[in-house]
């Protein structure tokens, strides 16, 4: 982790979800820039994380749409404002400056500055799953991990990966170059992955370039957070010893309200309360749009969110631009808002 | 005019434009029809009859849509729910039934009860702008008209037809054939109109088939509503006296607010002030959706009145099915939703 020296920008948008790049549009139209801040590795949020092609039938004007499909066009919408994108970043740490505007600290060391805060988080934070091994929390950032940030981690490693899915069968095929020995977990012999990725991966047993073991990881043993050893269950119940100094469980994701909870919100039920006029929350200068927030007659849809970035964007504009008069303006008639948007005639 | 039986339906929608024309869709997920009244003599209100090729930039995940296209993606989307329309029609009156639920009349005769009433009038009534000519209200309806309702009102006629847009030369070729005689006036000899019409116009005058003079109505001649003559004043301020039974005069449309200042709302400047949790009115059952309500933080953006609709009818539900309790669902993962808009696999 580097603390390097902090960005300082507009807004900070925590999560780059539908309503999280739409507000870069509605911001952008009044000249705030914005930085996204999102746990995931790609933009989306959960329509391109959990259904990229299952259709949406309820985005106004457009019949069926694919959640991969929404993203891609909110982000040419978006492109004319240049927003910066932090990818696999969870933010943990939101303060207020005693000069004003608020600092958001990363699980990555990313250190952002900003006059305004949106959280547009959605269900939270996408969160690995953890595995039902006792003890496993003592493991985990030292020699268990859930995510590969730094592949160089695991280079000349003996490293167990558990799963079927996706994550477990491409990283094991990315490490296994790389580690000394990689071992692949998995409770039964058929994957929920790409055929390709499950492909390969066969060839590379059979090569003898790697091992694939039927069953569980019932225990680990190691010290100080190290791990030496894991001990795999079989469905015969046989027990198996393998040694190894890094575990990767890809157990799927689940949503969490994650560090939004220690940041001294008022919370309902794990939603944010916010006013129907400014979508800002307890704390002035922080606001909640989309998923996340909750208020009278509030349901969880896309266009909702939409219409939130919307008014949050004006009263946004009051904190960023203190001193001047928003004329509110139509991107139909308006030239200037067309020039914002590269179509000015 | 022709008093029909009143039609009987859920929710009467005033107004199809694009945020009317969305309500059909929330309403439809949620089992209820609707019937759509426009004084239009097609959908989508002031982005199809005021800007039906300009560009509009902030329809989220649109980037580029033209008042047309987004009208015709509107209507695309709400085809599975079968809303029925009545164009050309002013709602003029709007009434509590003593058993619950409202009696709409329109100018044309229509009505129609209904449970719910949305208002969705945008800046309200596109109106015909009024001609300044003394004494002119003293004819409308009789023998002067602003739209041409049925073509067998000018059959044998001497018609006077005033403009130089499409409609008064759409209505000059239209009504030429049918007409004792047809005489088209304009202040000078240019058009706004389609270059053909403006083509088959001249044509129809060279063969003797019609009259075009240059100029402007200055009186009106006639007794008890009928009229008799026009006189028009030219440039040079010579007048010249032409007998007429039927003048149509074609200055443009102008947006008021119309009837619904009638219907004991309360108003705030000719807007409607709703809540934020249904987006009613004053009188419970009837809610105002789009550019015609308003509420703190209210932006004049089709956006905003699709979110405004899909609140309205989870409040419309409660009115027209009091027993029903009503689960939230999605449109991506409801296979009772999918089966209503025709996509179920």
């Amino acid at each position: 982790m580097l603390t390097k020296s902090p960005i300082a920008t507009d807004v900070a948008i925590i999560g780059a979800g539908p309503v999280g790049l739409f507000a870069v549009f509605e911001l952008g139209l009044l000249d705030m820039k914005a930085h996204l801040i999102d746990i995931l590795d790609k933009p989306g949020g959960q329509c391109a994380e959990l259904y990229p092609e299952k259709p949406i039938y309820d985005i106004p004007a457009l019949p069926v749409v694919t959640g991969q499909e929404l993203t891609d066009r909110l982000l040419e919408q978006i492109a004319p404002f240049q927003p910066t994108f932090h990818y696999g970043h969870m933010v943990e740490r939101l303060e207020r400056l005693p000069e004003g505007g608020f600092r958001l600290g990363t699980d990555q060391g990313l250190e952002i500055e900003a006059k305004v805060v949106v959280i547009a988080a959605g269900g939270g934070s996408f969160q690995p799953k953890r595995p039902p091994i006792a003890g496993i929390e003592d493991y985990e950032g030292k020699s268990v991990f859930y995510a590969v940030r730094r592949m160089e981690e695991f280079r000349d490693r003996d490293v167990v990966i558990v799963g079927g899915g996706d994550s477990a069968l491409d990283w094991t095929l990315n490490l296994q170059p790389l580690a000394r020995r990689v071992t692949l977990i998995h409770r039964r012999d058929a994957f929920r992955a790409a055929p390709d990725s499950v492909k390969k991966m066969r060839a590379l047993v059979e090569a003898g370039k790697m091992d694939f073991m039927l069953g569980q990881v019932s225990t680990l043993t190691g010290s100080d957070g190290e791990l030496s050893a894991i001990t795999v269950r079989a469905d015969d119940k046989s027990e198996t010893l393998i040694s190894c100094d890094r575990l990767l469980p890809f157990f799927g994701l689940t949503m969490k309200l994650g560090p939004v909870a220690n940041w001294g919100l008022n919370l309902d039920e794990n939603l944010i309360p916010v006013d129907t006029e400014k979508f800002e929350t307890s704390e002035p200068g922080i606001f909640a749009i989309g998923d996340i927030n909750t208020y009278p007659g509030k349901l969880k849809l896309i266009l909702s969110g939409f219409h939130e970035a919307a008014l949050m964007a004006q009263a946004a504009h009051r904190i960023v631009y203190p001193e001047k008069r928003l004329v509110f303006q139509y991107t139909t008639s308006s030239t200037s808002l067309q020039k914002k948007l590269g179509v000015a005639g």
